[in-house]
């Protein structure tokens, strides 16, 4: 093709292509010079219902250019200007009040709407509306602590997005190494509680015949898993972490396993707070395990602990010392004490006894169990199986849990009840075993054996490496 | 395979069936024996949380197998039991009235909603519950003449839907022959405006080069288009909709073709009356064909005129009578009037002033033009282009609105501004052409024109024909 | 827009798509001047090799436009100057004579290689070779009988998809009542055993819970299925046509089925012939429903005997005449003889005798059976399990085998041996109640009951009705 | 579920997995105890023709099986064993000796095809076939060298492929961030030109708005790219591969871009040596690109020139000497010449000369340049634009080619002619620019130049950097 043709067709080109840009993009004008604020204002007018997509997809571009500041400004103009109206909401109160007839209810319940909600329902008009109003809630809430007053946008956040992302509307996926890289560097980047080292570290999670894993996507936002848990295919109830997922570990074959351990469940999106569906998601991986591997008998967790060392701590010195010896605590202290075997041995019913205080005592201020992780399996209807002493003893297990895990066991025959139980009177269903634990008869007899084995109180090397910590 | 073996295997497998039947679908038990009443109480309490998919799948199909009768019950229980919490809807109203701040907003808010909202999205959670619920709307619709009690649930169900169904969810897709049978039959069977005759019929609306058909779905319910267009490609506007459908026409090239014409536009689901999409599925069309079909440059409708020959007959003998003229309604009663050409001219003018009368000046009592398809367009910002005479003399089209039909126009660079007029003040955009006709100078000599071509008044031929009809 | 503009768009647009098009399709011109010979020599040179895609483009096109007669020389063109290369060929002959080794032979199978097959596989660059080549093939099939001069570029076509067309480059899918419009409107027009009348037939052979219809696809051609079996699910081997594929049937439920019956199998491609998938399809689709309907303990079909009527037609008055008595055919030769119960009746024995005696006696000239049916199953490992009397009374079934329907059993465990005796020794597997039909002891006394039945020799409606057949 | 059940239902659950697999894949026992040699036979008897899949199977999974000495004792068993069948072969020559009729060509070339082509396409018939012939031909090119008589083996296999891997069955597929990590990880292992460097590298190649990567896959092993080319999308041609491939480097927006470079080409499977796919690549993408980025106007190769360095080096002290003055031998010997300006600047005509001489005058026995990228891009129509001195400095650029690189131009509209011109009378099209750099004038000052920058002949440092080479 000669030059001279060569300019012409892409001078003629990129005269198309501004073109249609224009019209295809923003046929009616003047989006540009708008703020956010008057955007949103010409959204919720009679313009945003004829040029509704084009209004929401400036509004969108205009908050994803916003810095920090500006989103501040945002969201306090989002909570003073864009509640309820409030003359409509005085006269239904007062009809209301009037005659509270169930028309009434309805009128109130409009009225009270806040504006911003509409807001949000027609910026999701532009493509990638949904994602980045997720995206926008996230960084709310990093607003929220030091600004209270910006809670009741965040309310309806979090009600617009229950309604959005019901359970209903969210599609499982099975996430193996076929999986989209961009989507797999998502996995790397959200895996919350066993950090995954890169990609080799990633393929050893979801190649193997005896490794699954699954997440719950939003058609609206394929690009992102919204949570996913990481299975592994065991022969019997593992007790510990590190050989699940070493490197070198040997997959054994589909069909020897008999038990599903989930050890790894991680919600990906902090705009999505207080939408559950972890929940859901494991009901489901049950069903999917069980169609698809047919030996399978036990499903089951293989859960941190997240709580338990700054509980213990909390509990040193005081009542709760009659039962947890002061010896224990300074086994504890004593950095690597889980590698020599009989100082390990001597923690151990102590530090098991300890745990199960914890989880089956210790409550939240609204009564529930004081460990977050607890407190999810057991509102799902998991029962309290096995306390797994050393089940994780790297750097970050021995710092929260000094190494305590626990196996949550999810019997279908039993999830109802289980919740019930929990949800009714707040009882943990635990295994015989563990309630055995809190029954040790004679906690003084192993305290001395401990003791024995400690250094001497106030030696410099016990003294330095607690300090160390 | 011998005998004895195969008898084995199949009562093996037949027990495995079972067992997973029951392991998977119904681990809890009980509720086949619980009246949709008690599984939508369990599915709000605890137990729900628990075991939520499960009661909603026991719920759908309870709904799903109940006659009308007990659907009925079903809509009364809805509207009686299911409202807000009285006794939380009054606290929050006392604390409103008290401190009237944005958290007693907030609450208000929540207290006023019925608890049969909670109850939707919870029987959301189970597979077919968003097609379920659209099909429970459209039944609660066909109750609700008679029963204005269940109105505020009706109102839940258009709320809901306005938030699941947000555009921002929908997917557009084209139809042609390629796709599913089975979402094809579905396009035989809803097409409100121009009736689709068989197969053969279809495939000539879809397959030839100057056809286009697009729709949009949800992508919880993907074998259900939710509302479809269907657009003809030609060579300037097309005034006649019988040459745009027959079965013999030549279909053009699409580098033909400077004008889409869009024909027929059906919502197919009463479910979500009142959730309008129609809107922006011709918008997004627009889009779609610019990038597809460079060669465009008109984008119009042909329209029916559904009210026009029924407000006509209101304008028999009223004040009107002065601008329409007694001979035109004498024309119109004779059979056939549209096929003898000298008689047809003499209509046409009167007819034409006539329909820009009825479109132009006659309102709804909320002040909008009277004709629904009217109000559509306009509404989404189209121009009225023109009135064209003798369009649609199908029986149906003769007895809706006298053969008249209506291009309505889509100008991008004008959508906004015609939106807005017709928004804020009722005012019609319609071109020069359409304006003239009302401004008919003398309609006198006109209809004295038409008179000459009547059979004399009471003469026995126009009786007879005038039975006839 | 302003219309000036629009013009201008319009224009620039027209131009690019001009552009775009020489660019893209034809940047090396002259190929529309071109015979389709010279266009078939030039992708068969050097210039082929830089410029194939385009040569083979122009070249599907000239010969998707040319008339019957045009065609005719095309074919004549490629059997005359497309052999092989005549001295490559005589010094390949001549190197092996001298020294007959395994590189000679390799040369001399290369040199024998028709010119025709690499222009083949040149033609197969362009988008939508694939499928012309099948047409072209079908194309000369038809000319063939007239022209065996032709045969020798049908063995290259036949040669080149026995490759193309390997099973393993198959893919097997579903058709359902959700499959694509365009290929369900080709499943209607390709079905050649038991005629589909329209979609509402179709829909009733696909849509329910007891009906499967599986075909074979290729990934180049996907718009084409090769070959497709329709599958009825049934509780016992079905013994009759009509009910299986009547408008108004119950279907049954999946579970209740024990038997799936494949009642028709067509190929759609005249251009396939002599490339069989049929065989491949039926042990693929008994592979599917093992895993998809465990209840199912046999499979068989259900299958015309396409040339028994005209077989018995010659049987009248030879050496045959001993076991196949005249008055069978008398019998036969009345109309309604199979809605005379008596008739029936007395017809039956001596019928299934004869085909019994059809199917395993009767050879074609190469030793295999005579039935083409029987020989597809039969070669496939199939049994005769049963032959059925009164299987289809349409007029085509009495037409072509007085209405004598077969079941064929093919047994998983049996079909090797059944196949090696059949392709070993041309043994026919049949079940004990064949043989037995075979062995009849006394036709005579048969024939006798039904001669009572039969209007006198020669009586006129006998004569008449017979002249009319 | 009871624990008493669950093993009650697992072992249901194992019984029938047992029994289907005996069911479905190895209905006819007994080929786990033959031979690959006695099951290749099986297949090619009667027997394929029933039990096809499952012979084809077995007979996989034994060639998977083996050992290396296994699979040469398997090659030699085609060699020898599965040629053409003798006996027929000699009465087909004698035929056609007797009367050579297309008809006994047919004959022929039939009876020259050896058993093991037709054994290649029965083992087809399993799942995996097509991708283990592939690999079973990579595993005898590496017997190739060793054993001649495996030479006709090969070309069957190449043969075979040549049908199979036409390129009217390849699909195009764009490689990009969002594509399967196993596609993404063979990518990475198969780049031959410029190494990549885990994901971060890969990333960087395919993620940027600038960058593109297409491939070439099989619909029957889509799991394996066939081969693929990196491209970057620039402002004008460069002239260096470091700065293009960069970890840091700044992306540019597409729409700025001109000129499409092709970077990397990389064929990925051993076992299609000698079908060639790279050309239609090339070309496709052009066309792809062409619609997809309306303002590219150049298409370019970055080239690397492999025989560069070792030809130059037999050049040393030849009749060639003459033109390629021993100093400029002397100072590429010295290590890190490109990194000292005046030794550079010295160097730079010399060395773009003498790479002038190899691409343009230097050949391989049959004629054809010498270099192999260039005989691959000039094969396909491209022309040499420009020669980049210092294009790839890396210890790999520099050891192949003393870091010179090439540009070669695909113009759409000379590629036919470069082609034509090529292939007749083996033309290397050439820019005038390259074409100047042969007629240097007087090399002679020049090496003066450059004698002047180097150490003194025999100079210790000299001396014991080149040894150190």
């Amino acid at each position: 093709m000669p030059e001279r043709q060569r300019d012409v067709l892409s001078e003629l080109l990129q005269a198309v292509a501004e073109r249609s840009r224009k019209l295809l993009r923003l046929p009616f004008g003047g989006e540009q010079e708008l703020s956010a604020e008057a955007l949103a204002e010409a959204l919720l007018s009679t313009r945003g219902e004829a040029s509704g997509v084009a209004l929401a997809r400036a509004l969108l571009q205009r908050w994803n250019a916003m810095g920090e500041e500006e989103r501040r400004a945002w969201f306090h103009h989002l909570a003073r200007e864009l509640g309820p109206e409030r003359d409509e909401l005085e006269s239904a109160v007062a009809a209301w009040v009037a005659e509270p007839s169930p028309a009434h209810a309805g009128r109130l319940h409009r009225a009270a709407e806040p504006r911003r909600q509409e807001l949000f329902r027609r910026m999701n008009l532009a493509p990638g509306g949904t994602a980045t109003l997720v995206r926008m809630r996230a960084a709310l809430l990093a607003e929220l602590a030091g600004a209270p007053e910006l809670a009741p946008v965040d309310a309806d956040f979090e009600r617009l997005f229950a309604s959005w992302f019901n359970r209903g509307f969210l599609v499982m996926k099975r996430i193996d190494w076929s999986s989209p890289a961009d989507i797999l560097e998502k996995i790397i980047r959200y895996e919350a509680v066993h950090e995954i080292h890169g990609w080799a570290d990633l393929k050893g999670r979801l190649q193997p015949a005896d490794r699954r894993c699954f997440a719950f996507f939003h058609p609206q936002i394929p690009e992102e898993p919204l949570v996913f848990v990481e299975v592994a295919l065991t022969r019997g109830m593992p007790a510990k972490i590190a050989p699940l997922i070493a490197a070198d570990r040997q997959p054994i074959a589909e069909e020897e396993a008999d038990t599903a351990v989930f050890y790894s469940i991680s919600n990906t999106q902090d705009g999505l707070r207080g939408v559950s569906f972890g929940n859901f998601l494991i009901k489901q991986v049950v069903e999917e395990l069980l169609r698809e591997v047919p030996g399978l008998r036990h499903f089951v967790t293989l859960s941190p602990v997240p709580g338990f060392a700054a509980w213990l701590e909390r509990q040193r010195g005081e009542d709760g010392e009659r039962r947890l010896p002061p010896e224990l605590f300074a086994a504890l202290a004593e950095p690597g004490w889980h590698e020599r075997p009989e100082q390990r041995d001597a923690v151990q019913p102590l530090l098991e006894r300890a745990a199960a205080i914890y989880l089956l005592e210790a409550k939240a201020r609204n009564g529930k169990p004081a460990d977050p992780v607890a407190r999810f399996h057991l509102n799902n209807g998991a029962a309290l199986e096995r306390i797994d002493f050393c089940g994780d003893v790297s750097e970050k297990g021995l710092r929260q849990s000094h190494g305590v895990m626990v196996n949550y066991l999810y019997d279908p025959a039993a999830i109802e009840r289980n919740h019930e139980a929990y949800a009714h009177s707040g009882d943990v269903t635990a295994s015989a075993q563990v309630r055995r634990m809190l029954a040790l008869e004679e906690p003084g007899s192993l305290s001395r054996g401990l003791q024995a084995l400690l250094p001497p109180r106030g030696s410099k090397a016990g003294a330095k490496k607690g300090a160390a910590r």
